[in-house]
């Protein structure tokens, strides 16, 4: 993860939340950013009539909050969905990492470009209807440079949220292209064959 | 647009490229990153036995490629879809301007958050099936400090294309809406009532 070095430089606080309790809301001055450790965080907004838009669920593993570092207050609510732990980066200290030290700068930068692009595919994804190919578009997107071989990183159910696909739809769709023999399934690995 | 002064920093190379033609194909050493200055260019990748995945199609004030200044070779291939032109950043130089402009460095780190947490945003609203609740949630998203206006800085038909309507379902959602005085529209703006 080219993440972890950065975060390795810089001392979070743990934060334990309990369900429904409040990490930061719309307008709160901006502390840092956060990484979920155990939960799920919901990040939402409001409208001044009340509307509420969903904008991203954390879940573990996952940052969020990376723009509140070049911006004054936080523009979205941050709830706990479930009982959650999060760790905190502070912003003084994670801004005066990316000053001095040109490699963790670098990570940070390359990190959230590889972010954009995933997320560019990722919402390209979501116009294809038919499940099979929309799970053979993601394998192919996430392809290495062997062109075949996809590295399976974490549980499978976040594959299926990100491609918008229930975890029971993305589970059949494999077993399915397994069983034509257009995917093998390895120890954390799938390849298109 | 925060990008703006990094992009002035930089002399770009134009590109004209015809309707069908490679501006860079999967492999190829990387150059730089990109930013369309009429036409479309549509970022694709193939698997080892011809599968294509479409990545993101770019269009005019759109920049793409920016994670190929951080690695070696392009993990996809980019063509024109229609007559365009493409200003081309020099990967060296736009390190260089990185390493040695704190302010640029900053910019581009903002500016990739920032598109990190529209476009998680805009995964999100890809799951509200309705249309209309599609269009405000967008509309909330992206309310300013004040929580209720809008600001529209270029065509209605990308927002449709972010948002994953078609432009006559988005132009016919905002009519709806402004006639149920949901909505007022300005000069560039929309405000929630």
């Amino acid at each position: 993860m080219a993440m972890a070095s950065i975060l390795a430089g810089l001392k979070p606080v743990i934060r334990e939340l309990a369900a429904g309790e409040t990490l930061f809301a719309s307008g709160d001055a901006t502390r840092g950013f956060f990484l979920v450790r155990r939960g799920q965080i919901r990040l939402a907004r409001f409208s001044a009539s009340g509307c509420e838009t969903l904008l991203f669920v954390a879940g573990p593993g996952e940052r969020f909050a990376e723009a509140s570092l070049f911006v004054e207050t936080y523009h979205c609510d941050a709830r706990a969905v479930a009982e959650s732990s999060v760790a905190c980066f502070p912003k003084s200290a994670a801004l005066a990492l990316l000053e001095g030290d040109a490699t963790a700068r670098l990570e940070l930068t390359a990190d959230l470009a590889r972010q954009v692009m995933e997320l560019r595919s990722a919402l390209t994804l979501r116009d294809v209807r038919s499940a099979r190919e929309r799970v053979l578009g993601y394998l192919v997107a996430r392809t290495g440079v062997d062109g075949r071989t996809i590295t399976i990183g974490g549980p499978l159910k976040d594959i299926a949220a990100m491609i918008g696909l229930a975890p029971e739809v993305l589970y059949r769709t494999l077993a399915l292209l397994e069983s034509e023999r257009i995917i093998r399934r390895g120890n954390g690995i799938i390849e298109l064959t």
